[in-house]
């Protein structure tokens, strides 16, 4: 699960990027600020997201379909939701070239790993999960920097050495920081640091809104607890359909805190709360 | 409740500021930072913050106790924690002037208020209630630029025109939006959008903390969503303890919605969760 990332490889020349919303324009993006820039082809169903990203100068051919745009690559980038990115790779495979590395930058590598292994196409598959994001999508979100400093999970199973090198080093010339991890341990922590922060935004606007709160009368702490419930909803329930057995006992983990913090409000143990502050305080202080 | 905020009055040319934490040493710097500053009295406990204060200069007298702070002064801002201005107010009270107009900060309200009312100093006081803040405290957190463009809530029971128009011009020449409103529906109002996010941000928090997940690992979602839990323990148990009987209720709205989604996703119902996901991110995309 973790092979040497330290070899390194010759950049990648010519790179399919399949879906040009937040991830994949920010990833062309990117690319195009580099000294010696690849050459990019873009596949993109949205046509006013493949005039955009013209527009903008960040991709040399552009397609509507993953299958023309992944061919003569030596990379191909699936940047799409999880179920798209499942269906893609069974579509695309007879369009891979011999030598093409593919990779995806989906929030959960478990289910697509599997994927590949059951079309036996491990040795050519790294997954890459970046640990970037926003609540806005789209290619009006993308920005060239969105990646810097960013880490990159990396996830494989009996892929060859060239094509692990080959995506370490493709994070790494971007500012990225690639680190290899087992793909159900990555799957099980994303349900703790992503998935389940995702719901609990989403169950505290909704109880404000049930309420008939605008949100216009949030504090900052108020806004920063909520942002994350302006998240895409179609991209957000795919994500977390792929990964639900491990986010729901996640969610009975805070239901459980929240409801331990309500009752020792209701019966006055101000101690109690204080100490589990303290103890709060001191984790996220090590952010 | 509402008194004609509109009416010029004076500016205040003595001011006291009890307390240089985040909120008062921000004032004062803001304060210090006008064409024509005021003349600035403080109290201050911490000997560090004392120091820190009068070498950034935000300051014309510096004491210890808020009784010698206030004297002399026209207007008196009492910037400390809730149960620490209560006991405040009743012991200056021999110290205030006849024309002294007296605010605080405080994120409850009708405790405060409450207090006045007995104490029959409801003529001189408006409760003033910024919506600004950090998860940082102390006087080296503190900004000049803290309450422009802020909302401050401001509260009142018998005020005299005066003191209203005095403590209103007050925020407005700061360049922070000041509006009136009943000290019961504020302190209900922040249950719902400041005090139940900071209890669902240290649930979560904690949720990571007992499963031991470094704070690092966090993504800028799982940062946002975890802040608040960053924020000053004695503060908040103060002020959760102020208003406990308001955010209960609220506490159990939440652990029902968070517990509707964790049921929605565990019996695979992804077009509630998606449903649910779109109201909430209208609702958000209102901020």
């Amino acid at each position: 699960m973790t092979p040497d990332p330290g070899t390194a490889a010759p950049a990648v020349r010519r790179v399919a990027i399949v879906g040009l919303g937040l991830m994949g324009g920010s990833l062309a993006r990117a690319l195009k600020r580099l000294p010696d820039p690849p050459w990019i082809s873009a596949a993109e169903s949205s046509e006013h997201a493949r005039d955009r990203a013209l527009a903008a100068g960040v991709a040399d051919r552009m397609c509507r379909l993953s299958s023309e745009a992944v061919r003569d690559c030596e990379l191909a980038v699936y940047a799409t939701a999880p179920d798209v990115t499942l269906s893609l790779l069974e579509q695309d495979r007879e369009a891979w070239g011999p030598g093409t590395v593919v990779t995806d930058l989906a929030s959960v590598k478990a289910p697509i790993l599997e994927r590949m292994h059951r079309l036996a196409e491990t040795d050519r598959y790294v997954g890459s999960h970046p640990m970037v994001g926003d609540h806005r999508s789209g290619f009006e979100a993308s920005r060239g920097n969105l990646y810097e400093d960013a880490r990159v999970w990396m996830v494989q199973a009996g892929a060859v050495a060239a094509a692990c090198e080959r995506v370490a080093g493709f994070w790494r010339q971007l500012g990225a920081r690639p680190a290899w991890m087992d793909a159900d341990e990555h799957d099980e922590l994303m349900a703790w640091v992503s998935h389940a922060p995702q719901l609990v935004a989403n169950a505290l606007a909704a109880a404000l809104l049930e309420r008939g709160i605008p949100s216009e009368q949030l504090g900052p702490g108020g806004r920063d607890a909520t942002r994350l419930a302006a998240s895409a909803p179609d991209l957000w329930t795919e994500i977390l359909a792929a990964n639900a057995r491990r986010v729901v006992p996640v969610l009975d983990s805070v239901v459980k805190e929240l409801a331990w913090l309500r009752d020792a409000l209701d019966r006055g143990d101000l101690e109690g709360v204080r100490a589990r502050m303290e103890r709060t305080r001191a984790w996220r202080e090590g952010v």
